[in-house]
């Protein structure tokens, strides 16, 4: 049986690193866009997405089961993981470039806990065969400390190696992989705004037109 | 059969990008321990590494063939892969990530062509079963280039998704991969030379110690 999937998300005032290139309105439908990209994927991968958000949204997917908690990011996932006595897995809101294949590597692992690193040391997603026991340990070397933690448990474990689910988008250059690797929701949003690439001394940026 | 791979290598004042933190001498030894792990890397997995480099240099193991083509990058590729009348692999020198089990996926691929993007749009690694016919089309947008060539074509195709693999290690901020994610040659080089990991305000970069 395929576990339920949690994807916390932040409606408001999100992805602040943007904050130079976007307005707050459009940053929110941005992560809007992701989210929903995120949340096509876990439903083909036949997963059940839970979406655990700091505050009502409109317009979700009826498949979707939502879980309002106004509380940190560890802090809601600690709530949520007491509620469980099963398998999870819990996916970011931003992995705008997510794909089925990725998503059921994770979701199937054999391994009694499964991790896919984000760049610059974070979690992008884990799975947890045993639930109730998670300790969320989000923001800063959060890689190693979840990978610690699963070793002094004792758990088997899979490190699962894709840059579809290691991609987090945070940065402006992150859009340049967006426009580049995905043509769903999230890269039309992009386009929608104004934002197209751009090679520059051989390298590829974004910019706005 | 395992194909060939070739490596592509520039000995002096590589990695400009990384002049902000290490001086040539430095940047030069750093790029030397990636390239030592990619070798080491290219054999465990079965297959001969063929260093294309810009010119000679000392303490190469023994099982590497050694082409030296003072070229640019794609003028070296183009002038190599009209001597070929098989398959061949192009691994970038900076995947300090790479592992056996993403290196042998892209060398065992079943397609007739086998791409991995790096960040920013780039190319890290190509597999081609028709060596002699291929296009190097390196810097800028070459992961789209690369990808419509082989499409037009007609090959088949398969687009390898290992974060193992499409991290090239280019800025500061990539030297936290190196440290985060692997324990061979080009970690033991940086910390070495002083570089160690640090977390600001839940980020993690890298510092001089």
């Amino acid at each position: 049986m395929t576990p339920p999937i949690v994807i916390p998300f932040r409606p408001v005032d999100p992805k602040k690193r943007l904050k130079a290139i976007m307005s707050q309105e459009e940053r929110e439908g941005f992560a809007r866009a992701m989210l929903s990209d995120v949340i096509e994927t876990v439903i083909d991968a036949g997963c059940t997405p839970v979406l655990l958000t700091t505050q009502e949204i409109a317009n979700i997917d009826a498949r979707v089961r939502v879980i309002v908690l106004n509380l940190g990011l560890n802090e809601a996932l600690d709530a949520f993981r007491k509620e469980q006595d099963g398998p999870f897995g819990i996916v970011m809101a931003d992995l705008a470039l997510c794909n089925t294949k990725s998503l059921m590597q994770l979701a199937h692992t054999s391994a009694a806990f499964g991790i896919v690193p984000g760049t610059g040391g974070g979690t992008n997603a884990i799975y947890i065969k045993d639930g109730s026991a998670f300790k969320a340990q989000y923001y800063g070397f959060s890689f190693l400390k979840h990978l610690t933690w699963a070793k002094e448990q004792g758990y088997s474990i899979e490190i699962i190696d894709s840059f579809r689910l290691s991609t987090d988008i945070d940065e402006p250059d992150d859009l340049v992989e967006v426009l580049i690797h995905t043509e769903r929701n999230t890269a039309a949003y992009l386009n929608q705004i104004g934002f197209v690439l751009c090679a520059e001394e051989g390298r590829v940026h974004v910019k706005r037109i």
